[in-house]
């Protein structure tokens, strides 16, 4: 689909999941890389599902939600355009409730394309076509703007410089090492393996290796060790949302790597973009999930019988740790991230960090 | 061999490693509690590499390091009184070194086994048997300080209030939990699962639960998150060696949850006794383990092939992030620690917090 054959575009564009001949494959991330799987759902229920269990996360399911509305408009290609609209927003709302944390973004994505399919059946095209459509259209609007954010957090790397990851930031990792590798900027990075599921290890690590650069993998206790002994320069993660108010919700474990980050002053860039669905951390959902979950690593049990488990997906770290937001604007403080949808060209309305 | 049977002695006392006919069995504590099997070691340099392998630890090796020594008495009984002891100065040196960070403990310990051989010898007595007696005493002696220390850190836990812990504390963990019970305080525990051996979750979880407390297992990234959502009153650890000038050196991770301990206003208790062998942190080697290690978990690899792994066993915590080291002599601001050799029993010489 691209000539560009990085693991990032391959795990975000390619084999994330994709609608074709009335199915929806997602590759499973549960088991990559030791396993190339795919999940073959036939149904959007199946979709969702595969999108609650984890089956594709960070990123994957801004892909997997509109290839499920995909797969819902090929349901009820039969039916009037009344209801199969009817139908479509039933789906929209099935998949978007998937994950509590990200439902609002998720809304948004799937409203986008039940517009893609009202236009297409208005016009006596297909609807799942029209939605695939959009969602190559989406996808590419979407990787110019993590283009640009690449460009500007890449500007806070020095050259030979010391990186440290969370869990998987998806698109942005393979761009912001292109943009290295076009700059002839080297870096090394850290990545915290990010229990309990390991996307640090099994994802982030793969692409950076994948691309050429110099990869460790670290236990999530010895972040701390690691930014103390190792120079780290600048601490990084991506977002599952960011609020106006300038809280970043993230995988679990961002909040303590921040809280490291200021205690060593080591700069902690996010990148992304401020969800506008989000005014404030107050409408934000923290998912809980299955705590029987962390009492196991890779399939095999840990603890003894007995004792609990607990399993915050994400936390949330405040604007005080967090040294700039990094968007296709350009890198604003946190407080200052409501200027984002004022004038983003406009200096006297966004804090450079 | 005692009539409490509560786990946290039974992994001390009775099964981390005992010498009996020739043999010393050590509990392999690599695969507890799932599997509950002993590594029979037929020589002290066996006993040694148990060590180095973490079959036990955590103060495992303190009746592990003693049993070899027996052991090594007992490969040279049959030799002349010198010709014994210069056998078991070697020995000595064998057994204290097979790990970096604690040999200087481990050898004033392998010392007093030295003189314990030589005193049975010169009265024509079993050097073996004489070591086996001596490290009942030194391990009463020390279960007596340690119940002393229970007694100091409980003093700190609100009834009703919630302790996390990191890694195995081994026999202070079954003594504050005794000392608990028999207050009538209660108390629920968040033990970090202490990557990449699982200490928290298999050893530390088993013994809270097997003594009847309620006792959550989290990744080693939760710990920021539990802090700040669920009232945690005291993070508290003990330590592979506690430095005379207040630097505390214990398993990786320690250093972050102290880190964030106090960014979220809980105050940190190290339990232990200042360590005569190390006056400053200077003296102190971080073991750097297998690297490979960090790759897999329980056994199954995580990392893809070309992802570098890093394992720095323990880490340090510096002393403005200790509050107090509960010694069998009170609690000592860590900047007040040198006091604990002068006395313990004078006010003036020590800083209760």
């Amino acid at each position: 689909m691209r000539e560009d054959h990085d693991l990032a575009y391959m795990l975000q564009y390619e084999n994330v999941a994709w609608f074709e001949d009335g199915k929806v494959r997602i590759l499973d991330r549960r088991i990559y890389p030791a396993k190339k799987e795919f999940v073959v759902c036939s149904r959007h229920e199946e979709v969702a599902q595969a999108i609650t269990d984890m089956v594709t996360q960070s990123a994957g399911p801004y892909t997997a939600a509109p290839m499920g509305m995909a797969l819902a408009a090929y349901e009820c290609r039969d039916k009037g355009i009344a209801a199969q609209m009817d139908y479509l927003k039933k789906a929209a709302h099935t998949i978007s409730t998937a994950r509590p944390t990200t439902t609002k973004r998720m809304s948004l994505l799937c409203d986008s394309c039940l517009k893609a399919a009202e236009t297409a059946l208005e016009a006596g095209k297909d609807a799942a076509e029209a939605i695939v459509q959009h969602t190559v259209e989406m996808n590419d609007e979407r990787y110019k703007r993590i283009g640009v954010i690449a460009g500007y957090l890449v500007d806070k790397f020095p050259d030979g410089g010391t990186v440290m990851t969370h869990c998987f930031a998806e698109t942005i990792v393979g761009m912001m090492l292109r943009e290295c590798r076009e700059r002839g900027k080297n870096i090394r990075l850290f990545c915290p393996e990010t229990r309990p599921y390991f996307q640090g290890a099994r994802l982030t690590a793969t692409v950076c290796h994948d691309m050429g650069f110099d990869v460790t993998v670290i236990t999530d206790n010895m972040c701390a060790y690691v930014m103390k002994n190792e120079h780290v320069d600048v601490f990084t993660t991506a977002a599952d949302a960011i609020c106006c108010d300038g809280h970043v919700v993230n995988k679990v474990g961002t909040y303590q790597n921040a809280i490291n980050a200021r205690y060593h002053g080591i700069p902690y860039y996010c990148t992304g973009a401020p969800d506008p669905g989000h005014p404030t951390i107050d409408t934000v959902t923290i998912e809980m999930r299955d705590p029987e979950f962390t009492l196991q690593a890779m399939g095999v049990r840990t603890a003894d019988q007995g004792v609990k488990g607990y399993y915050p997906a994400f936390d949330i770290t405040p604007p005080e740790l967090v040294t700039g937001i990094v968007t296709d604007h350009g890198i604003y403080a946190p407080e200052a991230l409501k200027n984002y949808f004022m004038d983003g060209d406009s200096p006297e309305f966004k804090v450079v960090v």
